[in-house]
């Protein structure tokens, strides 16, 4: 039988072994750990002095024992890290992609959202100070829909551009993939048919899976955007439920609908009474000089869900739908699923929102991913293959596409094991239709290192060409 | 044809009614409507004087016009609410409750959190505040399991008490609510069976309802806890998926297991190959010298979930599930629906964790509690008719019962006409057994305000009693 002192050393070990104690972190007091164990002090002290002895903690003159600094950091030789049970799918595969695109040491042409260096972190910041300085208990708590103030400075913006919404038809959510979830539960039950686009935005996909409907893809075409007779087709020969789509910037093409085209995409919608879901992450992002108008402003049938994402702070996880009569079935979903988003969040966004900053931001925003997409479109049609077509579009974003028959996976894994992430086809079509393209982020600046790595993955690209 | 200018005028007086715009709001200037509304700067002019003299809004030399003041709030004669379009159910009437429960002018015996003048407000608006201050582009997006700082700082409060949990083992959440929602889809499909207890926490019902579960719903015992004999009767008839309940301070009963009940439990869940849901929210919040351990002490194959909620900050909106090895698919699970919990938010909880203030806080946190409890639990057993049973239990709740066959829903609508807020049994149950029966908050302050709310609920109780 094991003595007690070695069953607490033991214990001490595997948690400093699986990193809940890292190099340097100050352990238990000798008296909390008596308290908390039961054991004698004799005992924990005897542990200690094993695990000094074993050279996994350092004792202190006057200050208790740390832990000892190590040759490998945990997470290389902590327990093996936790694997999936389940067979690798198409959600394995976008949650890996997502996963390695969080790597810092990484050059992500992959990621979803603009280079972060782009937003007002100062002005936040001082939002987020003042309202943390200012927090009442009273506003501790804020349920569904959210923020009152919040909601009110999200109707002026619709106002702004002519649009009206009022405050009571917005939720506030947990970004806009909470609140593009709950528009679709409301609208459907388990085995419904919805319309998605085809590429779509991965998000979608998988909300489609989550909730067990059954999608019907529509091609978007990378130059004139959704395919309205194969929209008109669907919703003639399936009861579908709701239409799941981008009409601006849509991801991952980076296409807009033309006034004529979404014109008769809402006129076919209403013939066929299927609610439309609006994922407009990408409004406040366009080209020109005129914002464009989202769907909402010219039918108030449409559940329009949008986020600051993109635009103020990846972080914060706020957006939200604006939903109008449909407005408390999507409480109430919330209500059952997360209850609401971060109260002092939200106050600190109503906060930065009132003080003006915000539209002058988006003007220099737009301005500095214009020029930075345009550079990195230069770059890449002059050092790419020819066999490789890079198409511009709206936002951030550039898609491409290998030739037919090639899988731009291949690609993802190689780029990946030298430090570069994109985002590859498969992401974003539950078919194979797409393995061929892949989606870059140009939001990044030009500078030696991003320009290293686009003559890497024009080099990558080369070579999986010739290798074919 | 309606002239432009009063058009503009229309249309600007829609969005006062509507609140997008409130008293004293500053409105768009002149310039910006005209560059917005694409009409000429006299058609705008004269919807502004139009506006002006109908006493909308005030002309303000220097500044442009802002709107005036007007008898009555905007929520009282702005657009009739939006009403729900689903007939009364369940949920529509835990949705009433707690929006009553919001009410500030309320006594709010009925909410479900912790008077949050007990919580440590000042310490947490600084470590918000230094975090905002020192907040780095890399740490805006936190994607899951969530901020590693903070997983780490969770783990230690596990093996503070002796309980081995890895951090990669934890999934932050939006609050404990999504760590439940999220178990329980990763354990179930539509049409599964699930036990959960009766009464039991709404949420559980909530999320039944909502993945379209089949519920087995075993009898909680007031003084006793868990029915065994009932858990075993349906395990063993029915292919039970996963178990959700609290063996700690029991929501709505305070009951907590026995350390006997508590190994039957959990053989008798291995025996089933059930996994088990374990909803430990007040596990902070006991009442005696030791902390309970929780059932995942004893068994590494329970979820369990907790959160800051009760004990920290309402609002936070961050809780986290302990899943073992189920942890990826909690990850890929929330990567689909929300994402992640606000960055800001679990930076400054890890902050504030660090400081180790937050043992000293429990400390005086549970002192409190158990003083204003007592208080109440006095009051409530000198004041109501002898027929009211008061169930004193753990947490900060009291469970009280009307003679059977009477409705405390009628006691729910008659106490908050007087702006008095109870949680009726209705909410616990998808069944009628708890119709008599109501929970109340009593961690508010003792005070004249409260006192009388408590005389005018002992009143309210008396005249329904004596109605029958």
């Amino acid at each position: 039988m094991t003595s007690k002192y070695r069953r607490l050393a033991r214990q001490l070990q595997g948690q400093i072994e699986a990193g809940v104690w890292q190099s340097g972190d100050k352990l238990p007091s000798l008296r909390d750990t008596v308290k908390q164990s039961g054991f004698s002090l004799m005992t924990v002290l005897n542990a200690y002095q094993l695990l000094e002895s074993q050279g996994w903690i350092l004792a202190q003159p006057q200050s208790g024992y740390r832990v000892a600094p190590r040759q490998h950091s945990p997470a290389n030789t902590a327990r093996p890290a936790l694997h999936a049970a389940e067979a690798v799918d198409i959600n394995a595969f976008i949650f890996n992609v997502l996963q390695a695109g969080q790597r810092s040491d990484c050059v992500a042409f992959g990621s979803a959202f603009p280079d972060s260096s782009l937003f007002p972190q100062e002005q936040l910041a001082r939002s987020l100070s003042r309202v943390a300085r200012h927090l009442t208990p009273d506003q501790q708590l804020v349920l569904p829909p959210g923020c009152a103030e919040l909601r009110r400075a999200i109707a002026r913006r619709y106002a702004a551009r002519g649009t009206e919404v009022a405050p009571e038809e917005i939720v506030i959510t947990s970004g806009a993939l909470e609140a593009l979830n709950l528009s679709l539960q409301v609208l459907t039950r388990p085995g419904d048919w919805v319309v998605v686009e085809a590429p779509a935005f991965y998000g979608a996909l998988q909300a489609i899976e989550r909730l067990q409907l059954k999608a019907l893809a529509v091609p978007v075409d990378v130059a004139s955007g959704l395919d309205l007779g194969a929209l008109a087709d669907a919703l003639g020969r399936y009861p579908v439920k709701a239409c799941w789509l981008m009409s601006h910037c849509q991801n991952p093409l980076g296409v807009s609908l033309g006034a004529e085209s979404r014109s008769r995409l809402l006129a076919l919608l209403r013939e066929h009474q299927v609610p439309l879901i609006e994922d407009d992450v990408y409004a406040e992002l366009y080209d020109g000089e005129q914002a464009p108008l989202p769907l909402r402003a010219l039918d108030r049938d449409v559940l329009h869900c949008s986020s600051f994402s993109k635009t103020l702070a990846t972080g914060l996880r706020i957006g939200w739908v604006s939903a109008g009569e449909r407005a408390p079935d999507i409480q109430r979903l919330q209500l059952m699923s997360t209850l609401s988003t971060s109260a002092p969040m939200q106050l600190a966004l109503a906060d930065y929102l009132a003080s003006h900053h915000y539209d002058r931001h988006l003007h220099t925003l737009r301005r500095v991913l214009l020029q930075r997409k345009q550079r990195f479109y230069k770059a890449l049609c002059q050092q790419l293959p020819e066999q490789v077509c890079v198409h511009p579009g709206g936002g951030y974003f550039l898609w491409l596409s290998l030739p037919d028959g090639m899988d731009a996976t291949r690609l993802y894994h190689r780029a990946l094991s030298e430090d570069i992430t994109i985002a590859p086809g498969r992401m974003f079509a539950a078919g194979d239709q797409f393995r061929h393209c892949f989606r870059l982020n140009v939001s990044l600046p030009w500078n030696s290192r991003t320009e290293a790595a686009i003559a890497r993955l024009a080099a990558l690209a080369r070579e999986l060409i010739q290798g074919c």
